[in-house]
């Protein structure tokens, strides 16, 4: 059974054979068939089809690729965030809050918190997301993430290097030796990614050579590296992530020269979030560096209860065209080329033929309105393998 | 028929009875009756009622009151925002291109429009709304945007000297008595308010002297007086509605000492339009010295096409809790009481006894939600006058 969707205003392709860039197509119809885009042109020249859906003017654009979320976890930190808005001392706990409550939900908490934030994503035209462990800190509850990540998404991360937990405060290479050793063993089958957050600025994160020992032990089990650094110093991250040879550098906050030229001679790509830069009101990173310097950027919301509780990739690109000067094509690019190949999938992020038929319909005519309506939900449809959800 | 509106997780009233700033009850209920609040408190101690709604613990909200909008237009301006954002030269017409597009629309194009976005905006979750003419500058197209305004909401405004249009731009003395004359005769019976856009350091704005003819002409017809003022300069809007007694000033991004005074001891609010920097990349409005010379703050959206198309009161509140250090609580009292100030209503923008019972419920615990999670829908259901719509 093949399906037109026609009467398309807008048609963002990412697909060479339509032009650069975009690959924007005017006046489009799309042919979906078994879950794949089987045609894309215009209208007028469009094959026959089995059924058709008039799409009224809309603009499509491929399913926004979501590669960084943490939205399997307990507890809410709302207070923390309203007192770091308004410059309040605020004595919790921060991480180690979400650690805890996390550790205590019930796997049907969990659980039902993770589908409802990927509900609340493909809503707003997010059709793949990448979601990791890192708030259990222990061998048990890294799994339980895992798991139930799985069942939501199969772009998992093991992140048990997330931060040291309390416990172990005095004991680094004992937790090291947890996080390499059972909690891996433990992890690996439910994740394709290992994750650390490498930041030698923070106490409680990773320096570079704890770093490297988490990323070899995760490749060593099969998975594939992805790296959270350089979000509040020039640290060593992008260096280790392009090292290893990781998908993705993730805030890219904080770069030097020599970080930008080895991204761009990578094909690590530059993740970046700008929602946590919105949330923890801090400067941005410098997407148009990176850019000039043509390295790989994508876009990503970081989805989670600390830094930046936002699951909205319309906001992303809003944020990405105001504060870090991307065009309105970039940014989008970004949001779903790019993140695309931040998780290594060449079947998302664009709509050429043989794709996933994942895509998003607006309630505009262009792909500009993500960014001049900024805050208004102009998600009207979303398919995913071909079928309306 | 009264209606118990039940299990609410935390109520915001703005009713002193319920303490100070928001009014929080927690485990809430209301009871509403003919379209009014008839009652709120705890939910354990609730009276009786011939039907009850359980919100399984979400957050209930006073509808957000948009005191400042121009929702009734023509075309697009999607390509001068791009050009704008990414630095590229841009030789459209500005605001020239709206009037031509709006001037030429059918009555049935704009009232679909206005339509529309008044829709889209109660979806999320604003239940009172201004509306603005602005972009006729003729009489007959003036009167035909407000009588569509009117259609949408009893807030219309008459801003017929919004710019000094093409045709009279050697003759602005030709258009003042124009505007003043048989233009206000014919807008008047169709407008609550009368405004102008003061700004002197803008070549197709207005003077001191031009504003005050437009806003005294209007008194005189029975209007009252709101001010663009104090947008691009210091200049002398705030002083002027201060001194013909307005209800409000709108934008107020440049103000002086005076300026901060004068708002203060006066009943004229500043209303303070966030999402116009956010879209025009301008420097934010200093909302914190307003209210620390105790001056009433209101926020609004502005919707417009040309310096900022955002609808959206959640993405204002966000804003103004990251941008001008306003607390979560007192973004929700200048977006809601503080709208309602703006139009001199004292029937919406709270959920005190007697009240319209215009009330927006989150999927969230919280109204910290809307500042914690920028950019994602929240909104879940929006009753306006006692029903669900
Ligand atoms: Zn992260
Ligand atoms: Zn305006």
């Amino acid at each position: 059974m093949s399906v037109l969707l026609t009467n398309i205003g807008e048609l963002v392709t990412h697909d060479p054979a339509h032009g650069d860039g975009p690959g924007i197509v005017p006046d489009a119809a799309i042919v979906v068939q078994a879950g794949r885009i089987a045609w894309t042109g215009p209208a007028a020249s469009a094959p026959a089809a089995d059924s058709a859906v008039d799409l009224g003017g809309r603009c499509v654009i491929p399913g926004f690729v979501d590669s960084h979320s943490h939205t399997v976890f307990a507890g809410d930190r709302a207070a923390e965030f309203a007192a770091r808005m308004t410059g309040e001392p605020y004595t919790g706990g921060g991480i180690a809050t979400t650690v805890a409550a996390t550790r205590t939900a019930s796997e049907d908490t969990l659980r039902a918190r993770g589908q409802a934030l990927v509900r609340e994503m493909l809503a707003q035209g997010t059709t793949t997301v990448e979601i990791k462990s890192g708030y259990g800190q222990d061998v048990a509850t890294e799994a339980r993430m895992l798991r139930i990540a799985r069942e939501l998404t199969p772009e998992t991360t093991y992140l048990g290097a997330h931060t040291v937990p309390a416990e172990y405060a005095d004991d680094r290479a004992g937790y090291l030796r947890l996080v390499t050793g059972p909690m891996l063993a433990a992890c690996a089958p439910h994740a394709r990614w290992v994750d650390v957050f490498c930041e030698p600025a923070a106490p409680t994160a990773f320096d570079e050579d704890e770093s490297r020992a988490v990323l070899r032990a995760g490749l060593r089990a099969g998975l594939l590296a992805r790296v959270h650094g350089n979000q509040l110093s020039a640290g060593p991250g992008v260096r280790l992530a392009v090292e290893v040879g990781a998908a993705s550098v993730d805030h890219c906050t904080h770069l030097t020269d020599a970080d930008v030229d080895a991204l761009a001679g990578s094909d690590t790509v530059a993740t970046l979030l700008p929602a946590v830069e919105f949330s923890t009101r801090s400067p941005y990173p410098d997407a148009r560096r990176l850019l000039a310097a043509g390295a790989p950027v994508a876009l990503a919301t970081d989805c989670n209860p600390g830094s930046g509780y936002s699951s909205s990739m319309p906001f992303v690109v809003a944020l990405a065209v105001r504060e870090m000067r991307m065009s309105p094509a970039e940014a989008l690019w970004s949001a779903t080329a790019g993140g695309a190949a931040a998780l290594r999938r060449d079947d998302v992020g664009h709509l050429r033929v043989g794709a996933r038929a994942d895509l998003t319909v607006l309630d505009a005519p262009s792909h500009t309105y993500l960014a001049y309506r900024p805050g208004v939900p102009l998600v009207s449809e979303v398919w995913k393998d071909g079928t309306r959800v």
